[in-house]
């Protein structure tokens, strides 16, 4: 830390991202990417978009904007597209949470959403989830504050359907529910469809999971046209041309291969029950997720010892040394030879476990 | 406005971004853009990253920040790159002004500096221009904040020497200067070999100039490790994946071909002459400008009016409706073709005024 930094920010503990490694190849299943490569589409429109890289992207973003609300049958004024949902997620602790007015959202939820209130010096409120990881809508506060609903939620996995997800529109008409659905396409349902009956609703999603493009840092947010209209003001506050044309055209294209990312999120989900399966067969718990991640826990390994030997036999799963969950590892759902590989070193691990304890 | 919105952001004015026009085909002279596209590398080196959208960046930009440590003489714990300039300019407003450390910039300079302290709810105190614009250094407060200094500056395009900015540095050690180069490679000098003497300077550059990649979106900040390391706590509490994969190896690429942009820039510089030389002879008064673009006024029409009628006549150049500087148009330096162009539609526009004023 520098002497000039402000003391608004010298407390502040940023998110701790997943590992990147750079050097050795892992099965990487720590993150949650798709192991499917983009669609031939994303790679034409791309060539062909950075031959103009030398003129800034529309501010606006307005032809992705229109494909996103032709797929999603939405009005382009009910969209905002970002570099990545975590920069609309900020933009929404933002616009949305005061002094007067704190978030709400799960104590086992996405672990940025503290670290966004923290940044912007917002009051937050964690909601335990129950024993059985589930978060149960009525523990919420009865009072006002801006709800933070990941949905799937990660790194449960687990999630809400959208008719209770519209009883709480209603019953807090006078706070906005913000239901950030980055897992949404692996099985769950999306509330986008309500977008146009509640102006309390946003909803973000990304590009990241199933449509292949984390590495584009490509997401939306969706709501009422005056919602959006807040978080547009702050981000011409801050980064008007904040996706790059690549990216754009990226996203552009995917949706029009909209059916080849579809394909794979099935194959996704049919490799998650194959895996859930095999890894209940090992006696693991295992809540049942409408994500592309799973998240176990085994009585007969500590969740960070399991990540420490799973990565020795080259694989890269996500730990997180946290109270409550501590005893879990969440692992992306990649192809079938990858979860193979996993489940069978898995079993190498616990075997080596039992002659140790033995 | 939504009824939702945070009262600490309503009365906030957003920057207004340059026209980016997306139907008729204009000469754009508007928003400093490089007349030049990318060079081969840039387009191959995207294309090939492209296959791999479906993984994360690399959170540290490991290979870009090795590549302009190399390119700069740093080290890469110098350096943090961002997506586009801005959004590293935000958060040096973020990390080093604060109730008790006000921001200090021109009057006239780059749009963005106050709305960037309003944002952040930031005390700042404008410094007037001379009457001449140019920027006195000694008409800063002799009092604690931190400085944030365009240079070469914008509109006017008007620099200051690296030994007058090390005297600032000298005379200021217990307060940081920002100093923004993000036009300094047509002309001006660079404070980047400062850096290692002063633990109060942060440098920021942009690749969206000399480098031909507006719409990649990639700037750099570069200071000692300490003032870094701040911002890097706030980019890993905002958006730690901010630069996207394929800008990521455009901008290594783009390195590796340098002598392409230097190229450029020196064309650039010897179109800025002839075009400065021909709006004199036409009566105009224009500043010596060390940037990309020049800033012009004549007695014959006003600044506004100039700016609709070559508007009319297919080419767009940027008018501030802002007091003082009202007179003027900024007109980017294109290839010597646009420039001709823009100069014969300007005689054409004076001769209409003449004949209309007689």
């Amino acid at each position: 830390m520098s002497r000039f930094f402000s003391s608004r920010y010298t407390a502040l503990t940023p998110y701790t991202p997943g590992e990147q490694p750079q050097g050795r190849k892992y099965i990487k299943l720590n993150t949650n990417e798709s192991p499917f490569p983009p669609s031939p589409g994303v790679l034409k429109a791309v060539t062909e978009e950075a031959q103009r890289l030398q003129l800034y992207s529309d501010p606006e973003s307005r032809l992705l904007r229109e494909a996103l609300a032709t797929h999603y049958a939405l009005r382009p004024e009910q969209l905002l597209v970002g570099n990545g949902s975590d920069e609309l997620l900020n933009f929404a602790f933002m616009a949305f949470c005061d002094e007067n007015c704190p978030a709400f959202f799960p104590d086992i939820t996405y672990g940025f959403y503290p670290v966004y209130a923290s940044l912007n010096r917002l009051p937050y409120q964690e909601i335990p989830l129950r024993e059985d990881l589930s978060f149960c809508l009525e523990d919420l506060p009865d009072k006002k504050g801006t709800v933070f609903l990941a949905n799937p939620n990660a790194p449960t996995g687990l999630a809400k359907t959208a008719e209770e997800i519209e009883q709480l529109l209603q019953k807090r008409r006078d706070c906005v529910l913000v239901v950030d659905e980055a897992y949404v396409d692996f099985g769950a349902e999306s509330v986008l469809p309500l977008i146009d009956r509640y102006d309390n609703l946003l909803v973000i999603q990304t590009f990241s999971k199933s449509r292949s493009m984390a590495g584009a840092r490509l997401g939306f947010a969706a709501g009422c046209e005056a919602l959006i209209g807040d978080l547009n003001t702050l981000k011409y506050s801050t980064n008007p041309y904040n996706v790059n044309r690549m990216t754009a055209a990226a996203g552009i294209a995917a949706l029009r291969e909209d059916a080849y990312y579809q394909a794979n999120a099935r194959t996704i989900m049919e490799n998650r029950s194959y895996t859930a399966s095999a890894l209940c067969d090992l006696g693991f718990f295992v809540p049942e997720s409408k994500a592309n991640f799973l998240f176990a826990r085994s009585s007969r390994i500590d969740g960070g010892r399991l990540y420490r030997k799973l990565k020795e036999r080259g694989i890269l799963v996500r730990h997180f040394e946290k109270p409550r969950i501590s005893d879990y590892v969440r692992i992306t759902i990649g192809t079938l030879d990858q979860m193979k590989a996993l489940l069978h070193e898995i079993k190498a691990i616990l075997k080596e476990e039992e002659a140790w304890n033995g």
